[in-house]
């Protein structure tokens, strides 16, 4: 069994070319989408005291060398004692013979990139072709980290960016601003919308943040805070405007995420509700005018293949 | 992290005291059954090319210090590239932060142990009072380890044993009585019934080997071969004479083990299934001539109690 820290996990996946970074990420939807996965229903454990979170999400791709079990942990008073709130790690099996090849301590490094990539996924193959302006809602991690990825699909640099801490703000244009964007600090969240024709949703609202009156035409939200129930980043009455709406798993999306509060409301039907995966299978056409939602929440075979890029660079004969 | 190899495993969990051991199944149990263990459903993945099988239990039980992650597998073509059928291994972390603690690359062991010890277990709280001879269906592991075990509780040591290769059963022979049993090797299921008053079948038989006719007044059957849907080995109209039928968890024996077959003809209802947990908070009153059961498929909590025994003893500041 080969152990690899996140240090190590970093540098290796870094490495790995853009192309091959997208690439992944739209085999991961694919292969969710056309039955070649093999992806149970996400294991869970809840705490109290202190409150906790652990989630097994694990799975394998038909052909594929590994499965994988991923355990990712958020406990959330975790700041008292000087940890990180959230961890994860992957473990990595030879699907032949079920023995344990790899233990990835990426500490959540490769969901979070693996999360800001379907993002840049959605974007590609959902979004306009021209992006003017890029809109970012919160200031967090995946704020930062979907910018990054946005790179790897546009050139556009110009971001309206908004978030509930000034502070966090400012921090945010100074970091994003020396990795090569313009960061414009806008004042509310329908600042942003009417500033950017690609829009991402970063945060860990309880409540709608963007509404449809706010929403213009041509505007692609790609919508992934919402990975949780009870959680919720778009106003429901947003969906009626939209021609296409995307996610990664009707059958999550159908139970937390941003979809099922349109589909409850009778926004939208569950038809109108299309995967990813089967949209890069079957191209959509669209129109410079429409407005387009993109509602991710996390699926187990975007952790498969984002592992997999690590570990196809690992000699495991010793 | 600490990694902990099989053979250190072994060491640590053969140096426990029989009480500890047999303490720690029965407060498993318990935990199980009051309502103090946090169990989600066990976790499956499966395999065609080749063939195999991987379980993930986990839980938590309120006020431990780790919660568990178990993995196991089996890959029953794994002989042809030799490698052992199955595996597995436990993850512990810190029940307050999520922090990985300790990897137990126990190969199994612990499952093989806690699963013997429940059958002393279910001897010890729902078998005969006076063992006067064991009887064993089948000649692989849990044929030993059960009868291993049943050392905790019993000073028996007349043991009858069937299998189904005489090979087998020689080796199986020459092995346990080296270990102080006094081994007759028997020539049909029925013979074994005849001859003991305490039976444990242990094979993955998908065919009822003992059946209502042959049964005697005053046997108790455990019977734990039948951890998966479609296993059989107790014909289920022997339900019928059945005192008491225990088990370890009413939810999986309503859904594979020998209970639910019994269910599902008439032959005993929901309410006649009682969790082990149970009866060890309300004993029962065995009289000499009842007949009982005990249906194991193997609970979370026994891998959280068995694992938290090896994990007592290792000092986790380096």
């Amino acid at each position: 069994m080969k152990i690899l820290h996140a240090s190590e996990v970093k540098e290796i996946i870094d490495s790995v070319s853009p192309e091959d970074l997208i690439r992944s990420i739209e085999e991961s939807f694919i292969a969710y989408s056309n039955g070649s996965a093999s992806v149970p229903p996400v294991g869970y454990l809840g705490f109290q005291d202190p409150p906790g979170d652990v989630h097994i999400k694990y799975g394998h791709i038909k052909d594929d060398p590994y499965y994988i079990i991923k355990i990712a942990s958020g406990f959330y008073d975790n700041y008292t004692v000087g940890l990180p709130t959230s961890d994860g790690m992957m473990i990595a099996f030879d699907a032949k013979t079920g023995v344990l090849k790899c233990l990835l301590k990426d500490e959540g490094y490769l969901t979070d990139l693996r999360t800001a990539l379907a993002g840049a996924v959605s974007a590609k193959h959902i979004g306009p072709k021209d992006i003017k302006a890029i809109g970012v809602i919160g200031t967090g991690v995946q704020a930062r980290m979907q910018l990054e990825m946005l790179k790897l699909i546009t050139d556009c640099r110009e971001v309206f960016v908004w978030g509930r801490s000034k502070e966090n703000l400012e921090k945010y244009q100074v970091e994003m601003t020396a990795k090569g964007f313009s960061i414009a600090m806008a004042n509310s969240p329908s600042e942003v919308l009417n500033a950017s024709n690609l829009v991402v949703t970063t945060t860990p609202s309880m409540n709608p943040l963007i509404y449809q009156r706010e929403i213009l035409p041509g505007t692609h939200i790609t919508a992934m805070g919402s990975d949780a129930p009870g959680k919720q980043e778009i106003d429901h009455n947003l969906f009626s405007k939209a021609s296409v709406v995307a996610c990664d798993s009707k059958l999550q999306c159908m139970e937390h995420g941003e979809s099922h509060f349109a589909i409850e409301n009778g926004i939208i039907g569950e038809a109108d509700l299309h995967e990813i995966g089967e949209i890069i299978m079957n191209p959509i056409s669209r129109k410079e005018d429409d407005i387009t939602i993109a509602d991710l929440t996390g699926i187990a075979t975007q952790d498969i293949k984002i592992a997999s890029l690590v570990l196809d660079q690992i000699d495991f004969n010793p």
